[in-house]
């Protein structure tokens, strides 16, 4: 082990290009990921230039939490280099604090990163009897996706949609040896079996930013995704996000700040239309879902209580191509027209760039806004790229079809950060809740299976039949369109035939299939109870923070 | 007008301490507030250096609510100036948009200042039939402020205890001739019947700050106070308050950041001590009722969910003098022995310094805490210390018994922000809800009678009969200490005789009392199933934003 930290460290001397970006290519430069898939000595002498420390990318995930998804390039790499800096001194006693390597006797321990559907699923499963697990996360709720927009305009509270990791998986919060971590994970020493994170801290700590480490015996990356912009400026400093619960409660304080200084007196009324202008860049499922609760709020809410604005008030959804591409065909028609009916303007056009208060598109358009919701689908993280491990086509994590990572050992990842090799002959799944968490589901059984042989310490277990490999089966997708309506498409793929329905009896199979899907029972009684109040109250417009 | 205009321009240049803290005094000088009383031309004449344009003091409220009770200098008095040069610029067409006087004809416009206790109950009763009603506040929603601690650890969610203004008068969002301004007062014109607002907005809006004014016929300012820091260095900046709902929410999120941070690896023993003791400086109702959740919290949530950091949790309450100084002398003793019992340290001490990590008391012991909540009461706000009106002992604004500033015309307040002159030979009122409510109902029922005899415009109604004057009958005080306990004390002074109780009985008092004084249905419905959940699954804990 002293060997591979030596070559590493040399190699980072020779090599200059560690912590930067282009460290994933040089480190990957003519290694197949199977050449370095049993670490040994042997093979680091071989090989010294195909290290199994990842490159490391610092992603100082908190800064998404403040509105948008900005990624801080003071941080990037500071974590790298700080391990860099250290090694380089002292080769056996690392400055960082930590969890050291599993003894014999002990419980081996399961490392999960991140707090999604795939990680939160495999959490539940896990048999805390056999393994230990340590949670790192810089959030420590899982959030209940497919409900967030309804959040947005106060048909579901917040904290309906939210379910604390530690109410998933108990033994993160009353197991001495198991526990969650507030971080983000800044880089993995796959050769050592070591994470390494920084602490989500504005300066309560020691030392800021808090750098520590934790040793695994198995690493399981369910680290998510990002959203794409694809490059188009103004994206990151104008256009809110819609994947975290404070994302749609800025959505939400805006809408209500908007609303209210639309009324301001001396306000004109081609301001007011600007104020007043929602848009939406994005027909798929969230676009489509998120335009739909915003006509409700507006047809309901808007029209009794903000009286004074209530037909300056326009939602337009922007889609280059179709909206929903993914559903079939009668039932585009159906949303197409249902959002139409309750006043969503429909519009084609590509984003060319976003200025603070309006939208420039590719034809020259300007589109005036005052709330700018973004949501054109996800991508891999900076952190996923900045992996040194093999990769899928699209840039994820590549994984074979037991969601282990080929090239090293004892690292698995699923979820929207992980996609099929292109040697297993599997397209990559999409980047849905469903996927995420029928991974979890099936990684967990293999976890636990491995688990009872014995096999879950670390460099062990590679002798148990792992069994049959994961197959997705698709069952189906659904979209509310606002109005007691939604669509429900049954079909197991884009070209498949199948069951499709629209209309209000597809909005109640919508509910009520969401309604049973969500993790806690305290949620699902309050998600019941916050639908209910909607239906007789209304929802609650005080603008809190 | 116009000469009156000229009259105030002319003092304003020859005055030169416009706009600074001075003014005040340099206005009010020499005149009593009943000479200006009835303000004409003649008595401008006589009279100019009293002006009844009151000095502006510029408050910028949303500072408070980022996290502490900051006010930004950099806004102090800009509106003042803006309103200066304006005038002498241009006499007879200020820049300002806004709402002119009424016309003969239309309904009187009563305008609200504030949107807490007095201010809702004033604007629930007011007659919309008789009045147009304009209620300008930074938050849009009143705060059920005796529920507010329940909310920082999750006993009750945040939404329970906001109610939204427009819940609580229906015209403001409906009639198109009331609404309401999320803005801040920054000066009152009382001779010219105008107050001036600032906006709360971050850019959205043409001009920044933007400002506008409104005409009044009659004039609430029920704008609440501020919390008291005695001017010791460093509160604002490290302490947190408990008067909004986003402080309790700021409360919750550092409450639960320091939980999690506490079970970092490498963290020091006597840094898991430190971030993880909670200190509470003031041993009111407010304190004591924190106190006691944090401790059901600790006792129930902490012990189950943070078992790696259960024992190192601390609540500590600093208090110069006795806690709950106004309540019975039994319950005190209740309260401190059941506070003790609890794991509440109590701990007799006056603050010199608040440092970021630690508490310098006056006799030189340091107190580290991870959290400190400061809840010493409240004073008059800058906002009313700048107002050119008489004033209370203790500087609020000075009312006579049926709450009207009597140096000016048209013009009440009420509720914290206001207090009883020394000439009425009236005591002036605690800073309770009671009170403000009581204020608040007493008001409108005079305005409701004055407006139904054609009393309700400016400078009308003067010849009304005002009936009785306003008399506070207290009903008594309650505070609950955690563990199911509360304190009843139904003595209606500090000195009088009278009932009182403590226990579990108390606790079923407080709790049926006040969920049958929340305002809404909705909110009285929220807060009962709130209390059965936190029962049944205990108290959430995902960590938002």
């Amino acid at each position: 082990m002293a060997l591979a930290r030596v070559a590493r460290s040399s190699m980072r001397r020779s090599g200059g290009a560690f912590g930067t970006y282009r460290a994933q290519e040089v480190f990957c430069d003519g290694v197949s990921p199977y050449q370095c898939s049993l670490p040994s000595l042997e093979s680091v002498r071989a090989n010294n230039n195909s290290s199994y420390f990842s490159c490391i990318k610092m992603v100082n995930h908190m800064s998404f939490w403040s509105r948008g998804m900005k990624v801080t390039p003071h941080y990037e790499f500071r974590a790298a280099e700080a391990v860099a800096e250290e090694s380089d001194v002292e080769y056996d006693e690392p400055r960082y604090p930590g969890l050291e390597a599993t003894k014999p006797g002990e419980k081996p321990r399961v490392v999960v990163l991140g707090s999604g559907w795939g990680a939160c699923r495999f959490l539940k499963g896990l048999d805390t009897k056999i393994y230990n697990v340590v949670c790192i996360s810089p959030r420590n709720h899982m959030v209940f996706t497919p409900l967030l927009a309804s959040t947005c305009v106060g048909t579901l509270e917040f904290r309906s949609v939210a379910e604390p990791v530690s109410q998933i998986q108990a033994a993160l919060g009353k197991d001495p040896n198991c526990g969650f971590y507030l971080a983000s994970c800044s880089g993995i020493d796959t050769g050592k079996h070591e994470v390494y994170c920084e602490t989500v801290s504005q300066g309560e700590l020691p030392r800021n930013p808090y750098q520590f480490k934790v040793a695994y015996d198995k690493l399981v990356i369910a680290a998510g995704a990002e959203p794409v912009t694809f490059g188009i400026k103004g994206v990151y400093e104008h256009a809110y996000f819609l994947r975290e619960v404070n994302h749609a409660q800025e959505i939400r304080k805006k809408l209500l700040l908007n609303l209210m200084l639309a009324q301001n007196p001396g306000i004109s009324e081609e301001e007011k239309k600007q104020l007043l202008h929602c848009v939406v860049i994005g027909g798929g499922p969230t676009g489509v879902e998120f335009s739909g609760e915003l006509s409700d709020f507006i047809m309901k809410d808007v029209r009794e209580r903000y009286s004074h604005v209530k037909d300056d008030i326009q939602v337009t959804l922007i889609e280059a191509n179709e909206i929903l591409s993914s559903f079939d065909v009668g039932l585009r028609q159906y949303a197409t027209n249902h959002l139409t009916k309750c006043g969503v303007r429909l519009m084609r056009g590509v984003v060319k760039e976003v200025q603070s208060k309006k939208i420039v598109l590719n034809d020259g358009t300007d589109v005036p806004y005052g709330l700018l919701v973004w949501s054109t689908g996800v991508g891999p993280s900076k952190f996923v790229k900045s992996l040194n491990l093999p990769k899928s086509p699209g840039g994820r994590i590549g994984v074979d079809e037991w969601m282990r990572v080929p090239s090293v050992e004892d690292v698995f990842a699923l979820g929207d950060c992980a996609g099929f090799l292109e040697q297993t002959g599997r397209p990559v799944l999409p980047a849905l809740a469903q996927v995420a968490e029928r991974e979890g589901k099936f990684l967990v059984e293999l976890f636990n299976k491995i688990g009872k042989q014995d096999g879950g310490r670390a460099s062990t277990g590679k002798d148990i039949p792992l069994g049959d490999p994961f197959v997705y089966k698709h069952l189906g997708s659904m979209a509310t369109v606002g109005g007691y309506k939604a669509l429900v498409d049954l079909r197991q793929s884009k070209d498949a035939k199948g069951v499709s329905l629209a209309g209000f009896l597809s909005w109640m199979i919508w509910r009520s299939a969401y309604l049973t899907r969500v993790v806690s029972w305290r949620n699902r009684f309050y998600v019941a109870v916050n639908w209910a109040t909607t239906l007789v109250f209304g929802r609650d417009n005080s603008r809190i923070g």
